[in-house]
């Protein structure tokens, strides 16, 4: 795809160059040298920083075939390294992909991987430059992605009083995966299934947010984990407000759960497959919802309608009890 | 080790905070946030291109364990991909890894790898400043790295009348892998078998050459093959002179291709695994030998003594004929 292809195997040469008309396609300011030499040459944009990650999808691990097109693998690799650029507050720049392929992922595969990269490269403004191209014993793509930013919204900065908020669905995708694994085609599922094999990029959101924001994460290991990281790194509590999380969970996932036997909360405290973004900021964000308070203390704690309060993942609480 | 892991895996996290605690070690200058949020905040340097590029080591394609210990294959993983910006001329600074785990890598087995990563990016000045760790079936490395530059050399500005020029060992590293793969331990092959699994990032090398260089290329895939490459990108032939290519191979390799009954022009023209620059200059470059010539008209040739040429990789031209 870029660069170069590590060992001289057959036909990958006329693979890359047919990785580099699909994607020569695509373009952004300052990328000088793109899909074709030994490294991408970019021209960073003056007073901005960078913001800079990776991340892997493999087989077995993080999708099945049988779970989805060979496009909504490309497109969920994509997707779930660009989420930690949008949970910064980023604009993204621009991708390389590294793909490791089987020998049972021939031409055509191939093809729809990349048509799927490349959509939501398209999609979210994040041309693919560049990349590599191995052949492997499982099927795996490790996405890198730079953006750009004026300050960049870290996990550290939440302060007591803050709200918190949240912008995107949780728990659906995670619906949608657990649907997937139990072969469950009911039609309460479809809304989740698809939600699971094609989400979104939150960067409006993470726009809209990186003005007040004092902290932000992306949810991709699940809310309850990814929230008590913030919290972690932030030294304070995060009360999650049981209510508001359920109402912002919607109809789509409380009629998902009803399909899986499953408590919506429990979905959404557990749920990271949407790369929804959480931030905390002590004023309204647009297009996010409150969901609770940063308040003195440390964990992440769940308050009932009661007011009563109890610790999320302490013993007892069992995200997958159903 | 960066940003984040992706599903809620026992340990992770745990190795994650150690991983933190050996990279945190390591720091460059504009590197804002390191390991710990969802990504990298950089800032570039003033006035510099950067450049960038992904590489991926796969167990059982790129290497064995039966060759190397675990910090070999952390060393090499990081070599091959910062071998590319040493190629462009580009000065080192930042990189992240990450790493696919399968079951049967432990804690040890994990330090090791990163501690061979940590080696070489401390030998190139290019230090870990985040990444990715997922369970995988197979393990593999893929790392990705940014330099920055003035001017990148690119494979396309090879002119007619440039002398073709090297540095670095070629063919050596290459009779290294013959010698494991073939289980030949004879100690004459200990020097190349070294090179296996140790090789240079030549960075000082892309320094002296970035000046003058019109083109550059790393030898990865092999240099008969490499230099193709920049023969193609650049509209040029390449002449390549036999007695330099064999006197530049030197007496390591020679005493190697003996062990192996290889012919040393065969080693050489076939070796990648060295990473050995090339570059077109017209003038000399401190610290290169000059092995050819760039003329009119496509393709890699070979120059014997008496002055004839025969086109290298045509049919009859077996580079592991023996």
């Amino acid at each position: 795809m870029g660069g170069e292809t590590r060992g001289p195997e057959d036909g990958e040469f006329a693979k890359i160059r047919r990785l580099a008309a699909l994607f020569g396609a695509q373009s952004a300011p300052g990328v000088t040298v793109g899909i074709g030499d030994d490294a991408a040459v970019l021209d960073p944009p003056p007073g901005r920083k960078l913001v800079w990650t990776v991340d892997a999808q493999v087989e077995g691990r993080h999708f099945r075939r049988a779970w989805m097109t060979f496009a909504d693998v490309g497109w969920r690799s994509f997707v779930a390294a660009a989420s930690d650029l949008a949970s910064m507050g980023a604009d993204p720049w621009c991708a390389l992909g590294s793909l490791a392929l089987p020998a049972d992922v021939g031409d055509g595969e191939l093809g729809e991987l990349t048509r799927g990269q490349a959509e939501a490269a398209l999609d979210v403004g994040c041309p693919l430059v560049g990349g590599n191209l191995t052949r492997a014993g499982e099927l795996s793509l490790t996405t890198t992605l730079l953006g750009t930013v004026e300050r960049a919204v870290l996990r550290t900065g939440a302060r007591e009083g803050d709200g918190v908020w949240i912008a995107g669905a949780v728990g659906l995708a995670g619906a949608g995966l657990r649907a997937l694994i139990r072969g469950d085609s009911a039609g309460e599922l479809d809304a989740a299934v698809a939600a699971f094999r094609r989400p979104p990029v939150l960067f409006a959101q993470g726009r809209a947010m990186r003005r007040s924001a004092h902290a932000a994460i992306d949810v991709s290991d699940g809310l309850a984990q990814d929230v008590g990281h913030l919290a972690s790194a932030s030294g304070v509590a995060v009360v999650l407000d049981e209510a508001s999380l359920t109402s912002h969970a919607g109809e789509a996932l409380a009629r998902a759960a009803r399909a899986l036997r499953e408590r919506v909360l429990d979905l959404v405290l557990a749920g990271g497959e949407d790369y929804a973004l959480v931030a905390t900021s002590s004023e309204p964000i647009a297009g996010f919802t409150r969901i609770g308070d940063v308040e003195p203390g440390e964990g992440v704690w769940l308050r009932a309608g009661d007011g009563s309060r109890r610790p999320v993942g302490a013993p007892g609480f069992d995200h997958f009890g159903g």
